[in-house]
């Protein structure tokens, strides 16, 4: 195993930082699943794609089909395969491959987020993407929440499959999911049905936390239940200076809005969030603005904590639409779900790579990996999140984020402890 | 007369309707520019063009240098030729047609605005140039204020100057001002020193209030001062639902922002406004917004009225941006001025095409035309700015503005009677 | 007439300091009235009290029955007789003084203002009221507006009248009006008929706006018709530590209806305002406060202008409601109409107390008054408001309000030429 | 002992009912402290008073020296002693009874907490302080946490301890603490020095959640520090219709910051609050508001957590104060700290009175009890806060709140087990 380690590490960090250098959104990661594709085939797996892989309309917050279409020509022009794009075509991206070994054995599931997001990587000399020139090539997009690293582990667990197919037993799924930010593509893949027969389901996250390489959680509590909305409000414009009291001012309202939603009260039976993350409106100077647009998320703890923080943020869009005499359009674009690990799932695993060992860890953000986790465990399987530690100067979404590439092996490492231990235990 | 009159008329309508189908934001008037000038040229104008026309430095919020080359190279796909291009080169748009008789007599000056607004055009089956086809060619641009009527008024006169050349005297000089839309143009035409020996100076308007056709106004009263100011707020983004309390909210900041200018007083010395009237914030759903930006303008009856607007502004802006921990820049992009008409530079003026004739009429809008005509004042010349009567179903800056295009030419024949009363005076 | 003039000049000062050092607020001038009524008596005037004097309905903004009665107590205690307190029971104060010369002639109207408000008054030493020793005797509530000084006039004139009541002719009534600030009490007055059958009808103001001792404007312009709201917020109180999120929070709805009516668009067809003057909500630092009250008011230039600032402040009103779950109920209590004065009332006055004579001044401000001269208009009678001139080191309403008492004559003497030129003309 | 219960039954209620119709803000509770006093003396403790019981100037939130003394005049209305009221002269209330019985044995400490909440009790049939005719007999001040109920725990206690003195060893101190709601009396006992020799120490409330009566918690999880703070915002008041420009709005500070504290995040690293649970601004309708004054609390689960709260409300009320261009002057009333159980401190009591026993809660309160623990702890010795459970069909600080009084002698009894067990143990 030395030797097979020696060698993967060199390959991680290429991994990692081809996908770093091209980011690519929700529902359009055609050259990132292109690229994940011709490895896992390459190492024996048998890939599924597109429509075989999700459910169309389960697909939440999908672009408009104009980015669609412009970024499949864009894929094209970056050396994607005119097969891939038609097989994907619409933003059916990521993709699921499949290992069985037809030996009798349990058959393990394991979730690779792929997408990236739209923030403008820094270009500070001190930031390791710019320092060793793998910064995002795609102004306003970036791997700034370290997906790039998961496709990565994703990839170093396949090559542990390949190589020692002949010593583990059971199946291995492993799905390469889209469009996690924002909870939007897990459930496409769910409803599709690709966890009802899954024994055990492993996922995991590089940081959250700022840990030490080598610190593993294998499971979490707190991940929050989440809404994510769209609200579109339209007023009549009017000329600004010459009859101001003509128009019904559509910015106007989402400005109030946004604000007044931050007021939505603490909640006594657990965490919740609001955040409105985009915020577009009007037209020009002298213009009473006649919309307004908001892309916004709540979260809550547990699905009643959720569900408060939803309809008091419905009452406050609602509210000022009125107070300022303009309609409002209110779509849901996202979800994720409460859910509780199996945290006897998995013992503490001794490895070298691995220094610490934590039962589980307590965070706050939310995943849509719940969708899966609560279907597996739906069909009696068991299911946990991880954490693999890394130091974090800056947060998970910071423009200068970045990860220590050491946690890759770590990662990978653990899956290949949980596989081994999965194929010694029978 | 009669017959020129006949012949002028369709070839108005005609001028009119192909401005229309072509609008161009302010200081992207290639197009625009170029098919004046080809006309002024014809008509044996002396045209002058680019810096000739304006101080660079004097114009007002200029759009981005990358905004500006994607126009001129969407002007060079619209026929217009490169020796155009590169005479208005970084957004010199706009011209000045001069026809000295060499004759004695008074120099006068006439402006006609050519720039339109950002604002898609209505396509309802009842709207005029929906119904005969001349709606705007350009999403999301459009001439809603009336300045492709300005602009064909302009070249009516120059049809009369030019056939009429032997009877008249004096000298001509026709402003076709760029950017109005923003307060943004007038000044670095002013600058440079087109005004100085301007003994009488004409402008005027469309419509402003619904009046029938034929209605004309010999002067205003009460355009108001104004400020065009962007305000660009700068946080710290950050997960919102991992560590909501790191980040720095400009998102939050310009909304709250945008909500508090409203609640500057009103003042007891006369008419203000304020406008925010362009808000776009935030990059992602689920990340605090690092940035956050705002186009507003105020405007006072008088500079002590439009002063307090801009301190209250001012200090309402900086003291947002304090509360959110983020800071703020603001940059000032135009600016209008009060101004008062010499209302007795004309009497009143009786023609079958003018119905009735008001010395004044109330307005409450601003004009950077307040800059010519406080620079011809200041010079010893005498200023105006006149209203032609149209009905307005819809108010300008609408979606659905539309004017009676009969006002055409009573506009135009009301500078003609100016010009004939003016040269059978002396 | 010199002697007489000398004789007053003294008597003025002293009524307006033993005035200005006990004001009461409107609808509680038992004291004001009890001595106006003596003097008036005195003089030889018929005086008429309580509900001989208003409809009792049309009283707007009455107090509480219990200030009432608190405040009816307090005027006991300081000397007012049983029988003034039973004539007045209930808020009904104020009166109405008759002089019925028996011999033909004009009936000429004057009304004269008597209530305080509630503000403290200064304690500066440089502060007149202070330094002389007539500061208000009663925390909290300050003849801030000048009204102590009106009903000196009105007293003033009345000595006029009675001394010299063998050469004048005609019917004169002075109306000495409860609770103009607020907009309160002129309407009860109008709807008893006082005004129906008065030929010219006179009121003013000193200060408003500030000027020399000696000017005097016949008239003004622009009065702002006005309406005074209370809104009262009611939701459901909760431990904020413990269960915030069972709360709803009527503190909040009313802090933000408070910051929302400020953003109510100005108006082009004229000036505009709106105030919320007075704010209580909540009972205590950790309960979600249950409660919130609100007492705002709204003023426009025509009857349009104060129409949309009425139906915008409703919705905004409701809106806030329905966004903080909570309910809140509108009451209308006070109102002043637009107005227009008969210019040609007064033709300008000589006297040596008269410096200078303005025909009309601009204003901004709302009174009650516009009842009673709307009202004399519509019964065929004339009607104007005037001016006295006096310096305003502070605005009205400011806790260090003072004017020149040497203003007081100037008044006295304007209404004095009118009745004399009224007697004289026929 | 069942006799013992049986007599103390109908006491308890009693006393419940006398304190409940007798209510009394914190630092007020004359009649309440000198009722305790009696009844302690009678019992046979020594009772300390006034200044002896608390460091006046560590008393937080303290009413002002008029409301002292019309309170202190109220109190003697009602029968309070001249001698009682001289010892609590100025705001010392609250007392500490202790009990030495002279054996060797361990100090043991109990807090009951004695003051009322500034909410006026709900006058509803159904409601039974109503039904049973001992609803307040104070308008606007109502027992509505509980305290009546602690206080009647306390007295049970001590009728225990008198009876049985000869059973019992060691020393038993009793602290009637004065000003528990809004965390400002605790600290002022604490820093008198009566927490420094104490071996264990034990406080609790009833209610908190809605659970059966029997149900008791050993411990408490949770408690939230908090920092309470009044806020004065100062501008110029101004006439609102005649020059609203003049005015500077502490009002609409006071507003405006009121919906903006609600906008400061959640924070990741615990539970936090904010509540303004009191708003009182302006003087009358037509003025411009010339102050604002706010009171508010904050907290958080961890200190980190409520010193951003802290830091946060701090910029948000000075920022706000320079947006409008007044001073905002920020005063700490009052505050609680967070807390750590000694949950080993009791082991689970059996007794036919506690049906079900929890090792602790999960609450999310604040208590200033939290003082005394920290001190107690801190001096070497145990604490903890227990819970007495009781069905809440209204929570606490509601209008009509109630408890069961069978929770009573429950929580006495509890006490009773813990001093019984401790002298058995050794």
């Amino acid at each position: 195993m030395q030797d097979f380690y020696q060698a993967l590490t060199p390959k991680l960090r290429q991994y990692r930082r081809s996908f770093h250098k091209c980011p690519e959104l929700g529902f359009l990661e055609y050259h990132t699943t292109y690229k994940i594709a011709e490895e896992m085939k390459a190492l024996g797996f048998t890939v599924y794609l597109g429509k075989e892989v999700m459910e169309s309309d389960a697909r939440l917050g999908l672009p408009s089909s104009k980015e669609i279409e412009m970024h499949e020509k864009k894929a094209k022009q970056w050396g994607v395969p005119d097969e891939y794009i038609q097989a994907m075509k619409g933003g059916h991206t990521g993709l699921v491959a499949v290992w069985d070994t037809e030996k009798e054995g349990a058959h393990l599931g394991f979730r690779f987020d792929i997408d990236a997001l739209p923030i403008t990587e820094h270009g500070h000399p001190d930031h390791l993407p710019t320092k060793e020139e793998f910064r995002s090539n795609e102004e306003g997009v970036m791997h700034a929440c370290g997906h790039d690293g998961h496709i990565t582990i994703g990839l170093g667990l396949a090559h542990f499959i390949s190589h020692h197919h002949e010593q583990v037993k059971g199946k291995f799924t492993l799905l390469f999911q889209p469009a996690e930010e924002g909870g939007r593509g897990a459930k496409a893949m769910t409803e599709k049905g690709w966890l009802r027969d899954i024994d055990e389901w492993y996922a995991g996250h590089l940081g959250i936390q700022p840990l030490p390489v080598g610190t593993v959680a294998g499971a979490t509590r707190g991940f929050l239940a989440s809404a994510k909305l769209n609200a579109t409000f339209k007023g009549v414009s009017a000329h600004s200076g010459m009859e101001p009291e003509k128009g019904k001012n559509a910015l106007l309202a989402a400005a109030t809005a946004t604000t007044q939603l931050y007021t939505i009260p603490r909640h006594s039976n657990g965490a919740s969030r609001i955040n409105v993350g985009k915020l577009t409106a009007g037209n020009g100077r002298n213009i009473i603005g006649d919309k307004g647009y908001l892309e916004l998320e709540i979260r809550g703890e547990t699905e009643e904590v959720n569900d408060f923080m939803k309809q008091e943020a419905n009452r406050i869009l609602q509210s000022v639409a009125n107070m300022y005499d303009v309609s409002v359009d209110i779509e849901f674009v996202g979800e994720t779900e409460s859910v509780v690990c199996n945290e006897d799932l998995i013992r503490p695993i001794s490895s070298p790579h691995i220094r610490k060992w934590e039962p589980f860890i307590q965070v706050s953000g939310s995943e849509d990996a719940s969708f899966m986790m609560n279907e597996v465990q739906k069909y009696g399987g068991k299911a946990t999140y991880m954490l693999f530690g890394t130091p974090l100067p800056f947060g998970h979404h910071h423009p200068q984020f970045d990860f220590d590439e050491g946690a890759l092996l770590v990662a990978v490492d653990t899956l290949i402890q949980i596989v081994k231990r999965r194929t010694e235990d029978e």
